[in-house]
């Protein structure tokens, strides 16, 4: 008799943690971020995990497909994805998901429209965990095998108040970050604790002049470092040139300077620094809407969970090359597996030859045993151990829960955040 | 102690087969057809096996990169691709691969400007038979589980003589083809052995008049089966929309009518048939350039032996997806192993909705144990078996591998042979 290795299980967890009051040009981050953790168990006891977005309509959406994996094999990806459509389905109304408001300028991570990329990928990689198991091979191997030995990462600066206006819990050890002689004391000690060789300065929140003070200061402090900066959309077309025309010959690419694919376009039509975006080519059809203008945007920042997994970030990195597009990563506030899911994958893309964004270094929990994970001269090894090569520990999954229960928190609102500082702050972009 | 799985040893056995007199736009069969069979030992003992072509430029090219994969991991595909690469270059002339002359107008699998993706793929799937082995899973399941339970294939007729004009063995059973009359009695023949449900028309070879009649002929023999028809590219643009007008509401797809991209889109420009191709989408750059013309071509006729690979020919069904093409295969002469690869892809693809094209009825040889494969309604399921769930019939292989050693053929050359046939015949085309 063979043992069933079947899906008997789903368990979705969703979990807070501490989040420094972080400023961007949607406003700024709550005292507490969400995150939700996946556990699918099979019949013979396995257990793959994965980490995910943890907002209300993400937590509805996992919990709405999850008894559509029960019985299948952790191999039959194609079926998941396609139980998973079946369930989950786009609303039909775009009113039904702007009524987030100025979110809709952030990560993608957060629109409902995403949700059935972001639910398949939420599956996916804890089937591939599995996956890993049965075989006896780490993820990176089943996506083909290292590309290279260790992933870089960024050091990714915000702008940032020294506490939240609300306090429930001690100031974090970063303190105020709003010069630029704050930002680069705030780059120095993301280096020398992570030993990053790139810097990302999320913008779009002070006054761009300032900002652009800023970027000249980190590239007098720290020469040779590959620099980008990430207004998120928050810019004019104007506003755009003109500032990098002040950062000429700093920039290694312009992240989401001005608004939508036609600002972008603008902005690429007189700039000379590749354009990067986590905002205009999110998605296949967005790909190709960039293709069809000539690609305007010459850089892709994937992230896993919201382009439908680990494989189709794969097959994106593929896409990217065929039309001469690089291709790095984007991130939001995540914990340990989100990190060892993307160095895996980014291990195993050979054309992904940037630094990868990470928020973890703003983060002080982990949930995966072992604890915090330890980076060398900015870089992740691949885990040696079967899939994921993580497992939970589930004294802090029990902790971050209960974080979760008690935090009033149930969907990222940085806008309405932003309103308790500024109540004139409208979100409306671009600002500048 | 573990044991170790690296690979030790890659053997490949250049083997040759009964291939009937086949018309077509360059020329005719040869009396043998080449292929190369792969086998990767592990020191371990196991061994994974592939099929790819048996031509000398691949034989060498096989050669070359052959020893590079020693030490490897049979989950290192990426490590495997970089080395190949480094020690197989496409040749830095056109004029290198254009000697072979006409056959630049067939398929791309003779081509030497496909040596990298075609090695990469012929290592990629052995290797993949291998982590089938290893992970005690189909290599369907590598590729994401199955999309579809069996693959659909359709019945691949050919314009064809009774016998070789050299006689080196017994004529084939199917007998002369050049009238509707004979036409429809090979696809009655070939429907009655395998249960196809679509017919695709080998075309390019006769006045184009007398295929359409063909066509037609099997429209009325086969009411309800889809229909292609593939010029090879052998008719000019003014043919191809002529031709299309006689067959309007017969065809499923218009394969390849005329030369080039600028010949396809000028028939598309003109034809409601959505036109496919083997022959102006054969790579990723190309891929792109129809892209950037709006798509002229709406079906890509893939092919994992010169795409890359398993997992290469998935990233072309994203790309496909992306820019709203449909996604087919195209088939050379062949035997079970790469009729397994094919299966064990396509159930993976979901895009993949059209019958796929394969020669396999026209070999009466096996090199897999347990012989022919067996057909149901013209498909195939994937077999249940880890890996590629085929073993090699070394019996066979032997005697194949005394085939090739005897038969005198070391590179395809339809043009050479149809002069013998007709000495003014030139293959230049479009030749109608």
């Amino acid at each position: 008799m063979t043992t069933s290795h079947a899906i008997r299980h789903v368990r979705v967890t969703p979990i807070a943690f501490r989040d420094p009051p972080l400023l961007n040009a949607a406003g700024i981050h709550e005292p507490w971020a969400l995150r939700s953790i996946i556990e699918i168990e099979t019949d013979s006891g396995l257990v793959g995990i994965n980490e995910s977005y943890g907002d209300q309509p993400m937590l509805e959406a996992l919990a709405k497909a999850a008894p559509a994996l029960q019985g299948l094999s952790p191999w039959s990806l194609n079926e998941m994805e396609t139980r998973v459509s079946a369930l989950v389905k786009p609303p039909a109304k775009a009113s039904e998901f702007l009524g987030v408001g100025a979110q809709i300028s952030l990560a993608p991570g957060t629109h409902v429209s995403k949700n059935v990329a972001k639910v398949v990928s939420a599956f996916e990689v804890a089937m591939m965990d599995l996956q890993g198991q049965l075989a006896n091979a780490p993820v990176v191997d089943l996506l083909g095998g290292a590309a290279r030995d260790r992933v870089p990462f960024s050091a990714y600066l915000f702008y940032k108040y020294a506490e939240h206006i609300e306090k429930p819990y001690a100031p974090d050890p970063w303190g105020e970050a709003l010069t630029p002689e704050q930002l680069v004391a705030q780059a120095r000690r993301m280096i020398d604790g992570y030993g990053f060789q790139s810097i990302k300065l999320k913008a779009g929140a002070l006054p761009p002049a300032q900002e652009a003070a800023g970027i000249l200061a980190l590239a007098k402090a720290f020469p040779g470092k590959p620099l980008r900066i990430d207004p998120n959309a928050n810019w004019s077309v104007a506003t755009s040139l003109k500032i990098v025309e002040q950062l000429r010959g700093v920039l290694e690419y312009y992240e989401d300077p001005a608004p939508g694919l036609d600002g972008m376009a603008a902005v690429a039509r007189e700039c000379e620094v590749p354009l990067a975006t986590n905002m205009v080519v999110t998605d296949f059809d967005e790909f190709r809407r960039n293709a069809e203008r000539g690609c305007p945007v010459k850089i892709v920042l994937s992230d896993h969970h919201y382009w439908g997994g680990l494989r189709a970030t794969q097959r994106l990195s593929t896409l990217c090359s065929t039309f001469g597009l690089g291709l790095s990563m984007h991130s939001n506030s995540h914990l340990g597996i989100s990190l060892v899911a993307m160095t895996h994958l980014c291990a195993s893309v050979p054309l992904l030859n940037y630094a990868c964004d990470t928020h973890y270094p703003w983060q002080d929990e982990e949930i995966v045993e072992g604890g915090r994970l330890r980076f060398e001269q900015g870089s992740l090894r691949v885990p040696p151990g079967p899939g994921l090569g993580a497992t939970l520990d589930r004294t802090a999954l029990a902790r971050l829960h209960d974080n979760y229960l008690h935090c009033g928190i149930r969907n990222r609102d940085d806008l309405a955040q932003m309103k308790k500082y500024d109540p004139s702050f409208t979100g409306i972009q671009p600002r500048f």
